[in-house]
C-alpha cells in the first residue's frame, strides 16, 4: 500500500479527482475539551447569559470549516452546503463535547471539514478559558460517521 | 471569577492589552495522532524518501500558526519571531507525537499559536493517511510550557 | 416566524441547502458615500488622470465579493460567475453612488456578495479620502434587485 | 489639495509611514441597520435565548476588524490591541445601532478597522434576517471619535 | 480589439461567464529559478535528506494555486480537481525548473492557477536560498499547455 | 554552508529572529512581462482611459505584498510601512517593466514582500491580457536593492 497524496517519485500533490462523480456527502466528527470542574462551571454560567463562550466557539468552528482547503495543503476546495456544531458541557469528562456535521455535493468527502470545525471550535473555547485553567486538554478528535462517495458508509464503533 | 473575553453585559470582545508591555514570550504545545501500526509504518517509509508526510504536515502547522488570529475570534494578532515543529513517530502510541515551539515579542502570550500549529499539523497528517486508516484519533493537545509576560513561567507536569 | 440560521435549541448554523437545485441567480445592491462638495471635486479630478480613487475602490469591492463567505459566518461559499461595480459621482448627494451586480449558478442567492462589494468599495473610497474629509458617511446600503431561486424576483421600490 | 494615496504620476500606493512614531490610538465608529418592527422583534427574541443573532454579528465584526488591511488595498497592517462592538436594538429606528471601538499602538489610525467592524457586523445581521425582511438598509456608517497620532482628537458632533 | 476585463466605460469587472458550459480543463505552466552553481548544490544536498527545500516549495505552490482568485482581482473562483508541481534541479541553467499542472471542471480556464503555483513555488525557493545567494532570478514563467473550453487546445512551441 | 530554514535534523522551520533588533529596512524588486507589440498597444490604450490594466495590476501587487507571510511558508509576518509599484510599458522589450519598493521597521528584510508584489502584479496583468496574447512570459524577477539590517546594503549590478 502507498499514500495517494504522493506520486511515484515521492512528490506531494493534490490528487486528481476530476473523473469522480459529484455525489451527496456527509461527515460527522467529534472531540472533547477536558477541563477542571470549576472551569466547566464558568462555561455553564456563560450559557445562561453572562458570556456565551459556546456560541463564540460554534461560530469559529463553522467559519473554519469553510477554510479547510486553505489550511490543509492537499485538501480539495469544496462548496459546503451545511455546517452545524453541537457543543455540550458534560460533567462526566468534566469538559465540553463537540460534534460537527458537514454536508456537500462534491467529488471528495468532507471528513477534513468536520474535523477542522471541531478542532478550531475547541481551540476557541480553550482561548476564552485559558486565563482560568492552564491544564485543559483537547482529545478524542475523530470521524464518527462518513457517507457518500465510492467508499460508502462508515460508522465508527 | 469571570471570563475576561466577555464584558459586564456578557458581550464577547477582544480584550484591551494596550497597557501591557511588550515582552519576550515562548510557548510549547504538544499532541498525538494515534493510528494503526500499519499506518505508522507507511509514515516511516515516506520519511525515507517515497513521500514525506511529516514534512508536509510541518509546513501546514507553521503556516497555521501565522493565521491563528484569523481563525480564533478573540485572539490578538502577533508578529511571530519563531515557529518550529517536531513530529516524531512513536511505536508506543502507536502514532506520531507533535510538538510546536513559538516565540514572539509582544503584549500577549503565544499558547494559541502553538496549539493551532499542533492541531493543523495533526489534521494535515490525518488527511494524507485517511485513505489507509479510518480509525485515527487526535488527542493530548495541550500546552506544555509557557513563559514571558506578567503571569510568569508555567511548566506542565 | 423564526430565524432559519438557528436550530430549535437556538444554536447558530450554516443551513442545509443540499436539497435545493442549482439555478441562475442575480443580485444588485446599492449604497452611497456622502461627502463634502470639495471632497467630491477631488474624486472627480482623480478620475481624469491624477489618481483614480474610483478605480481602486472598484477592485476592492470585486475582491471582497469573492471573500463574502469568509467574512460572514453563516454564508454559503458560492463560485461567482460575474461581479461588476458602478461608482458614480453625484452632486445631488454630494457624494458617490455605488451599485454592484453579482451573478452565480448555485443553491443560494448572491445578495450578501453584492452588499459586501458595495460596502467594501465604499470603505476603500473612505480610506483614500479620509485625510481630506472627516465627516463622510456611508448609507443607503440595500438590495435593489434579486432574482433566481425558489423565492422568485424581488425588485425594491 | 491632493490625495496622499496617489503619487505625482497618479499611481496608487500604500503611503510611507516609516518616519511616524508609534503612538496609542483609538477610533469609535457607528452605524445602523434599519428594519421592519416585526424583524426587530425577532432580534429581541433571539437575544433572550432562541438564537443570538447579535452575538454572531459581534464575532463577525471583531474578526473583520483584524482583516481590514487584507480588504482595503492601501490600508496599513496594524497589530490591534482591542476590538469591542456594541449592538443595541432601538425601536426609534426601528433597527439595531452598532458601535465599534478599536485600539492599537501604531503608526497609523484605526478608523478603517472600526468602520470595517461596524460594516461587517451589519452585513452579518442582514444575512441572518434577510429571509424575514427584504427591505433592510445599512446607514449612518461614520467615525464618531478618533484620537492619537499627529492630527489629534476628533469628536464628531 | 479590446480587453474583456473592462466595460465600455473602461471600468474593470469580473466578466460574466454564467452562460458558458462547465467543461474539463487543464493547464500546464512552467518557469525557472536561476542561481549560482554552489546554491544549486545546496538544493541537491537538501533533497537527499538534510532539508528538503523543493518539498517546501511544492507545498507552497499547491496552496497558492487554491488561492489564485483571492490574489488576482478579476479571476473567477474555481474548485480545482488537481494540482501537481514538478521541481527539477538543472545544471544547464544552473537552477531549478518548475512546472505546474492544474485541472478543473468549470466555466473558465486554469492558466492563472498554474502560473500562480509556479510563481509562488519559485518565490518560496528564493526565500529559503536567499541567505546563500543574492543574485537569483525568476524567469521564463509562461503557459506551456492549455486545453478544454471554447478556445480549444493550445500547446506552446 | 547550510540553509538556515532547516534544523540540524533537516526539518523546515521559521527561524528565530527574536534576538535581532528592529531596524528600518527597504527592498526594491523588479521584473518584466514580455508580450507581443500589439498587446502592448492595448495596455497603452487602456492607460489613456478605456480600461486601466496597469492600475488594476498595481493594486493587486500592493495587496499581495501584505499577504507575503501567508503565501511563503517560512517567511516572518511584518507590519509594512510602505508599498509602491511602478509599471512602465517599454517598446524595447516589448512589454511592461515592473518595480516594487517596500519599507518596514522590523527584524527581517522585505525582499520577499517586494518580489511577491512584482510577481502578483505581473500575474494580474497576464490575466487581463491573456485573451489577446497566449505567448506572454514573466521574467527577470529579482531583487535590485536591499538595505537595513545586519547584512547592510546590497545593490545589484
Amino acid at each position: 500500500m502507498s499514500l495517494t497524496h504522493f506520486g511515484e517519485d515521492g512528490a506531494a500533490r493534490m490528487v486528481d479527482v476530476s473523473a469522480k462523480p459529484e455525489t451527496a456527502r456527509i461527515a460527522v466528527a467529534e472531540g472533547v475539551l477536558a477541563m477542571a470542574p470549576a472551569t466547566l462551571a464558568l462555561v455553564r454560567e456563560g450559557r445562561v447569559g453572562k458570556g456565551d463562550a459556546l456560541g463564540v466557539a460554534r461560530i469559529a468552528g463553522i467559519m473554519a470549516a469553510k477554510r479547510t482547503a486553505d489550511l490543509i495543503p492537499l485538501c480539495h476546495p469544496l462548496p459546503l452546503s451545511q455546517v452545524a456544531l453541537d457543543l455540550d458541557p458534560d460533567d462526566a469528562i468534566p469538559g465540553v463535547r463537540l460534534a460537527a456535521t458537514v454536508r456537500t455535493t462534491g467529488r471528495t468527502g468532507v471528513e477534513m471539514e468536520a474535523l477542522t470545525a471541531v478542532s478550531v471550535a475547541a481551540l476557541t473555547l480553550y482561548d476564552m478559558l485559558k486565563a482560568a485553567d492552564k491544564g485543559m486538554v483537547i482529545g478524542g478528535v475523530r470521524v464518527r460517521l462518513k457517507d457518500g462517495g465510492a467508499s460508502g458508509r462508515h460508522e465508527m464503533p
